[in-house]
């Protein structure tokens, strides 16, 4: 079709949404599906009006479309692309059908416009950037979620400075990628929260400096503790965990005067965020939310695979595992059991 | 005292403030109390290591200390003094006491760090600005809290650029200073948000070009209908009512992608902002508080004041009435009833 791109997938990782939407019983969960949605993949063949990659091209795609020609697309300040809305959708995001079907001619339905785990997939030029391929497949598919998300809300999102402190809440891979984001910036004191204190022994390769367990702080809510140990609170506050209360406690964590606290965690539907009126005018803080580290996908991601190729930025950390795609549920054991980050998933290995 | 000044008042403009801490029965309400926050005056005499101002200089007090030693006051990015908070105290900042006894030697309390509705004033050379005494004194003493809070909000808050479209809730003096500041900034459309239509008249004065009822949108959100008018939301929204539901109006009128917030308007005590998590994360816009326009007193207030002198910055439009000081109640009676945006009471007239 029109703009549509079919690619002969290398290889995935698996992110959290997609064990998210394989164990979601209820609506927007929806079956069957081909999950998968951090991937490498070679071009096969392309549709009418695709000029930006053609037969062979290495490419990766990623969960935020960019059509380039949307006001928001055009501008520098935003990375949410008016036509085409990022949204958990089972459809391709042009025309809303599915390029899928099972041997009865029975509909499989798409995920987040990639539907990685497959041999083959279609997904729209909007969501396609085309990569070095000689960045190994393995490393690149990091890119197309999780690890972009981290990183640009450190950069992008919060426009961490050097000599900054940030204090993240959740290490998961999301936060040691906004803790990677936020070393590149030289943040110079990187505090992670955590109910896991093994955490901190991984979060050091991302340059986290220091650890609030926060299951113990004495008694102290954990915003307290680190009002405490930084002189008034940290400069940029990120909360990966997905729940209000936790944005509350990052947002009363943060400085005074000038904190700002970043959301990036996804929270039940209907969740709401309850802060104090005469705080939000007194105190000076600002809240903000990140959707894909707030990049634009076809500026930003190849400034990140550049920095990776120039040895600055981390991917190799976060690829723990590598599984066959015979194995692919053991991929989704060992994610599901907190035991990886990243395990990538290949297909013709 | 060390650090304190002696000032003859001038002249003071009446705040809405004023009003409130007259009418409100409870603490922080306390009596007998001397009110008025926006004022000029001369300093009569200067207390040991006060080295900014001398006998005979014109001043005008502003609400917000700036001790110029601690952090937030050396950096570019704070206005929140950390030795001297903002706070609506009943007395000096310094020592905790008072200044003033009534004729039995009886305390009469402090407001807001200036006190000016009276003679003579003692206040803490944080508050201080020393200005040039060209300046005429029932102008420049409006910049002591509320237009300089508008203005602000809008030039260092919010940052407004050229060619933006910005939303102001509620046109009393603060919504129209925000319109003042904004039009400084080049912002293109202004929208007022009222429920007096009377408002568009006297706000087309301070460059609102567009009005929108708040109770006839012909049974629309006031949200939805500044998005359907501007094609997506206002760039900057500033809620200057002091209600927690006008906060949540004007962040769902802001524009995805890059709508900023900003809230002025002070609520009850206790009021609480509920925002919708999923929204924080997906709409890229951002909300933040307000606390005299983001303005360093020291640093900006000048800024203002140098750009009145150049014909800039409206101050005159914002005087609609001036009183002796025999007849200032006459000034909380047209206030208190919408009659008038400042009424200017003089003391030596």
């Amino acid at each position: 079709m029109p703009r549509e791109v079919r690619i002969r997938v290398i290889c995935s990782s698996l992110c959290h949404s997609d064990i998210t939407f394989r164990n979601l019983q209820d609506f927007p969960a929806i079956f069957p599906r081909i999950l998968g949605h951090e991937a490498t993949g070679v071009v096969e063949s392309v549709g009418k009006d695709v000029t930006e990659v053609t037969k062979g091209d290495v490419v990766i795609p990623v969960i935020l479309p960019e059509c380039g020609e949307c006001i928001d697309c055009k501008s520098t300040k935003s990375n949410r692309c008016t036509i085409f809305p990022f949204k958990v959708s089972p459809w391709m995001p042009r025309d809303g059908t599915s390029r899928f079907t099972d041997k009865n001619g029975e509909i499989i339905y798409h995920f987040l416009f990639i539907s990685s785990f497959s041999e083959y997939t279609v997904v729209d030029i909007a969501n396609i950037i085309k990569i070095d391929p000689e960045i190994p497949p393995d490393r690149a598919c990091l890119l197309g979620c999780g690890v972009s998300t981290g990183v640009g809300a450190a950069w992008r999102t919060a426009g961490v400075e050097p000599g900054s402190t940030v204090a993240i809440f959740g290490l998961g891979s999301i936060g040691l990628a906004v803790a990677e984001g936020a070393r590149l910036c030289g943040a110079t004191r990187i505090i992670g929260v955590d109910i896991y204190p093994e955490k901190f022994e991984i979060g050091k390769k991302f340059g986290v400096t220091d650890f609030v367990h926060a299951g113990e702080c004495g008694g102290k809510p954990v915003s307290q503790f680190i009002i405490e140990m930084t002189g008034g609170g940290a400069d940029y506050c990120f909360e990966c965990v997905g729940t209000a209360s936790v944005v509350l406690e990052a947002y009363a964590s943060c400085r005074k005067g000038w904190g700002k606290t970043i959301v990036i965690g996804v929270d039940k539907p209907g969740a709401r965020i309850n802060l104090s009126s005469h705080e939000v005018l007194h105190d000076g803080k600002s809240l903000m939310g990140s959707l894909f580290g707030g990049l634009k996908p076809k500026s930003h991601v190849p400034i990140l695979l550049k920095r990776y190729v120039d040895k600055e930025l981390q991917l190799d950390e976060f690829v723990t595992h590598e599984v066959e795609f015979k194995d692919i549920n053991k991929a989704f054991d060992l994610l599901s059991t907190g035991k990886c980050l990243r395990c990538v998933i290949w297909m013709d290995k």
